[in-house]
């Protein structure tokens, strides 16, 4: 397959392309400030050009997506207006870019994590931009049509991040490699409107 | 209880203040458009204004937010800020807002809907914003101090907005008086981080 893969510099990112790279897909890696494909997911004109002239594609992979942390006492209203922006409407926008250009059967993969599930301090951003994305992934793939699938990786923190550790205490870290096996799962399988979870859960 | 009521005006707001006071509350309607108290709640300055001048309170509960429909491959940017800046930010505002001045153990009871668990055609975005409401809800209720709670009703289409039937086949409509209950069952009991559905689920 030929896979687009927004975020493609970060460490998640770099994970997805060596494994879908691996699996003997061909990789188109796009970032917002590194590489040959710059595209800012927060642009929706500057994302429709992109898809326009990147030619056919037959899944798009996300793992960008930035989001501010603070004490629900402290949160601003720019860090309310920063964190949608980056980590929501920008996957938003790709999937209506992608939309017209993307091959019947193809998939979109976008992130959520794991503060959907789970409580951290001052993680009420994350978790209320987590739980939207994942609304927009059960919603759209209800949605889509001509065989086009849209799912969902719930990640954890990172053992490649160990300056994020000191605030999940307890949390089990997991390899970048192992998430990535996620995304090369939801992409590679008849899985729609899924939410694949790299963490523990209740149940 | 003094309870301030946004969305007053409306089918639900009209059947909640019905039955705070019938349950001897002093219910202080907030509407954008009419009545004494007019307040915007996507301007969180007007918000702040609005509960420094409002006097003491021991509850804040919220029955606005409007929401556009659209088929996901016709979805605008507009819709999507419209209403993510009227059903999420304008929720989110107003508990940012009221934080410092409402009482120790008082509440917050918001609104989000049967979309965030059902879908109808046209309904990703009212999905993906209910979700959105639905994790800040849980997130903030693990963050609240003071013994301040916080939950979220999840009413259904309504008997009494016959014109929204159509776009809700097979659903059961309620009255907005039993949604109003489930406002005062989340005021009045030790409820905190709690999605009150007056719909059918799965489980």
């Amino acid at each position: 397959m030929r896979i687009i893969l927004f975020g493609s510099t970060g460490t998640i990112g770099r994970a997805v392309g060596a494994a879908l790279t691996a699996a003997n897909h061909e990789v188109i890696g796009v970032s917002r400030k590194a590489g040959p494909h710059r595209v800012d997911m927060e642009d929706r004109v500057s994302l429709e050009a992109f898809f326009a002239r990147v030619g056919a594609f037959d899944a798009v992979a996300c793992s960008a997506g930035d989001v501010d942390a603070a004490p629900l006492d402290q949160i601003t209203a720019g860090q309310w207006t920063h964190s949608f922006a980056a980590k929501v409407m920008g996957q938003i926008n790709l999937v209506h870019a992608a939309l017209p250009h993307i091959a019947d059967r193809g998939s979109f993969t976008l992130i959520s994590g794991v503060l959907t599930d789970e409580r951290i301090h001052a993680g009420v951003i994350g978790t209320t931009v987590n739980h939207a994305i994942e609304g927009f992934v059960k919603s759209a793939a209800a949605e889509l049509s001509r065989g086009i699938r849209i799912n969902c990786i719930s990640p954890t923190v990172l053992v490649e991040s160990p300056a994020i550790h000191p605030y999940f205490p307890g949390y089990q870290p997991v390899p970048a490699a192992r998430v990535a096996q996620a995304y090369l799962r939801a992409i590679s399988n008849p899985l729609n409107g899924r939410v694949l979870k790299l963490h523990e859960t209740d149940a």
